[in-house]
């Protein structure tokens, strides 16, 4: 089965002084010049733009190719035009969304889903080949639902989301608006309960939902587990990296961040704007503040108020973390020292008792 | 391609008689008041039942609207009709188990899947569309392949298995009866096994398979690979979380219990009833004994004994753990303490040697 | 939707000398005898060939049903034909390709898969139903493509490139030739780029891609992100398990081997032939030398120069860190030492100032 070849957008194309319209930045230097793109200072051809948002990149200015670039202040170091702004990173985030390609989008409903008679669909759905839908489920406007995804029984899904390939969304769960969920991620996949009789695991059907509140981003091949009673709970602007495992009943605070692999076990209460470090780990039924930032590979085994930051495993404070990991390799030196003192301290004491 | 509406079956509703007679318990209070769910003693609402596994939680009992409780003892806290059983734990399974819906079952075998003819269909299989099963595959009776499933050549299933989206088993593995395998899993991947010949690394084909026994339970997400020859062995009874990795010719014991995140190196041997905390590693061709405890994040790096608990990188046994890491944040101490002493052993030898 | 039955080879059958010729090596006894397959010493059954490439594992040679085994010296222990070669681990690889069944092939372009007409399919693809490609994408001669695989728009893929079922290539990612990915991996998803605006997170559009170059295996389940600007690059012969997260503008050098569940953070360089152990996790912007090899569970925080053997966290050399690990268990009789060493010495000092 083939779809027609679509007629490709000429590539968008702007002069330096609609950039920095769109960026809220002052030009210094020719307004005029075409720009047709964003790049790396490194990897900018002539006709893009670039942006310095660190200055240990500051070399790079002077050897780039780009036709303008963005910064904080002014520099002799590059010679084109330069556009001023607060944030240059910000102004990055804005300008590549204006250059970055839509997300395709197959046109309506393909007629090789497959879509239960009672699920609601709303307007400019765009549902490719290969879509399963299940009974009751609702798509709010504009939601892309890539190949391979399935929505399973009840699932309500939000205006504008964006459903990449192969994710399954199991019975039931809540997505909100403009939330993305990127390729092989399984939400709703039953939490790990179970009781020991005897030898034997019981299982404990899992009786909750996910819910995804709107503005949440989910990387690929997550896993976030229904509740057993209630909700699994990923409240508004969380970011997820890939990998991430987010055991039954957790609640992440709004606007959180997670990096790549962690695994957050069950009944976990992690507060606002919390930053976790790749591939930590935190244990059940504790409580993360707000505003915390836990270190990479770090090991939870206790609450953690707000507003700290730590490291290590078990969790200490980030300063100490670094004292303590500095002088871990010292321990044979420590060995030999403290042998050394014995052994003076004895020949002290025998000088003593003569 | 749509599915008629299927007629919703009125919801399950038990008085509490019923209910105690299912869990085998005793009724203390009014039997005749109608049970229409199950849920936590915070969100349980006017009809539901909920239970107390853990005294930790015993104010949430006056606090709950919950119509019944299950719990271990009477108490006086909770002022309506109880129900007193020996292990409230397994009393919840069993009646989530009640009140849980059924797993959605496709109407026997979708025209929209793909079965080569060469395959077996026990009795009452539910082949959702987009599912693929390869030739030669034995699916057995009861059982349910949801959308997205791969099937590979000579496959055996076993009957009443679930086998949720996008799981993919790969040629020749075996699932017993009972198995639930949840969404994006990958049974029967190659095991990674490569030889170096001078720089390069030269694949070695992988000719075992997977045999995963009866009542077994696989989180989504995880990867089990084929045995380099013979068998990756999951036995009788095993759950696994999400996102575990285990690699080839690993055997795992009868009842063992993986929490999410562990890797399990090649040739490991895990005992029975042994549970891996999250995100551990195990290097290869360890044995892990029986009834064996590891906790979180541990790095086993030496076999360990029959019913040992143990913590750490490298493993040790936990209460050792324990002090240790409790003593990990006094190395800055240890360091100014070691210095003194040095100062003062020295100032008291040049005392002595005067 | 049937496939008819495909008429079995027979399997493949040789004559030890065929396997002499086949491996290099120079039998010792009856060149004459027939060998159907290869298996471990274990497992071997009359009519197969097994091979001795640990001197650990010599017991198994008088133990054996082997009809023939093939390892670097002449030994009494098993006293049917011998085959002598200066690497049987090579010799494995080779003969277990030779006996591994074909990775199975469906004949030609399924018209249940889905293949935009703008794209390019090679001689000899092979293109399961429930595959999806989208406009633009051009695949390779003799490529199979399993079902449920997603091919973004303006893909490339190359020649004899095996993609296994429910794998993900978002749009303009590029592989190259002899490629295998293993099921449920997700190739070109968004590099985790976000700016806080505030509170918020504000997204930043990756424009960049995924370029997978000749002779790479990607395992199960792996992640890995397209660049913001620029490529994230595998480069030939590197070979990763299952689970590992590669993120964006990462570049991983040539034959560079990745076990299980690594973790490799934004625009970290890591050199050639460098092996990572199962678990490790690298910090962002780091470069690891050609050559490295890194111990399971690592956590490294700053740049490891070519050559260097490390582990821990944060890694020190791995000699280093066998003796740390070693002495962490001793930081409780270090604390007991040091008291009794400050009272000795505080008696020292009080009897000195009598």
């Amino acid at each position: 089965m083939t779809r027609p070849i679509s007629k490709p957008e000429p590539p968008p194309n702007f002069s330096l002084r609609e950039i920095a319209m769109i960026v809220g930045g002052e030009v210094i230097g020719d307004e005029q010049v075409r720009i047709r793109g964003i790049n790396s200072l490194e990897l900018a051809e002539r006709g893009e733009i670039s942006f310095l948002t660190n200055s240990r990149f500051k070399e790079s200015l002077a050897a780039t190719s780009a036709t303008a670039v963005i910064l904080q202040q002014q520099t002799p170091l590059f010679r084109g035009p330069q556009v001023i702004v607060s944030n240059p990173r910000i102004s990055h985030a804005r300008l590549a969304a204006v250059f970055a390609p839509d997300v395709p989008r197959f046109p309506g409903v393909s007629d090789r889903s497959f879509c239960h008679e009672s699920c609601l669909l709303g307007k400019n759905v765009s549902v490719y080949p290969n879509v399963y839908i299940e009974e009751g489920a609702v798509i709010g406007e504009e939601t892309v639902l890539f190949p391979g995804v399935y929505i399973g029984g009840g699932v309500r899904i939000g205006n504008r989301a964006v459903i990449y390939p192969n994710v399954a969304i199991l019975r039931d769960c809540r997505i909100g608006n403009d939330v993305i969920i990127h390729a092989g991620t399984v939400i709703g996949s039953d939490g790990f309960g179970f009781v020991r009789d005897g030898a034997q695991s019981i299982k404990i059907p899992q009786l909750g939902i996910v819910q995804i509140d709107d503005r949440v981003e989910i990387g690929a091949n997550n896993c976030i587990d229904r509740a057993a009673f209630g909700r699994t709970w990923i409240r508004s602007g969380v970011k997820t990296d890939n990998l991430v495992q987010i055991a039954h009943n957790v609640t992440i605070g709004e606007d959180t961040v997670i990096v790549a692999q962690v695994g957050i076990s069950g009944s976990v209460r992690v507060g606002r704007q919390v930053v976790l470090g790749g591939q930590v780990g935190i244990a059940d039924h504790l409580e993360v503040g707000d505003g915390v930032m836990i270190a990479s590979q770090s090991g939870v085994a206790k609450s953690i108020a707000p507003g700290q930051v730590v490291s290590g495993t078990p969790t200490m404070p980030h300063r100490l973390w670094l004292r303590v990991s500095g002088l871990l390799t010292r321990l044979p030196e420590y060995n030999t020292r403290l042998r050394s003192l014995e052994k003076r301290v004895k020949e002290l004491e025998e000088t003593d008792e003569e």
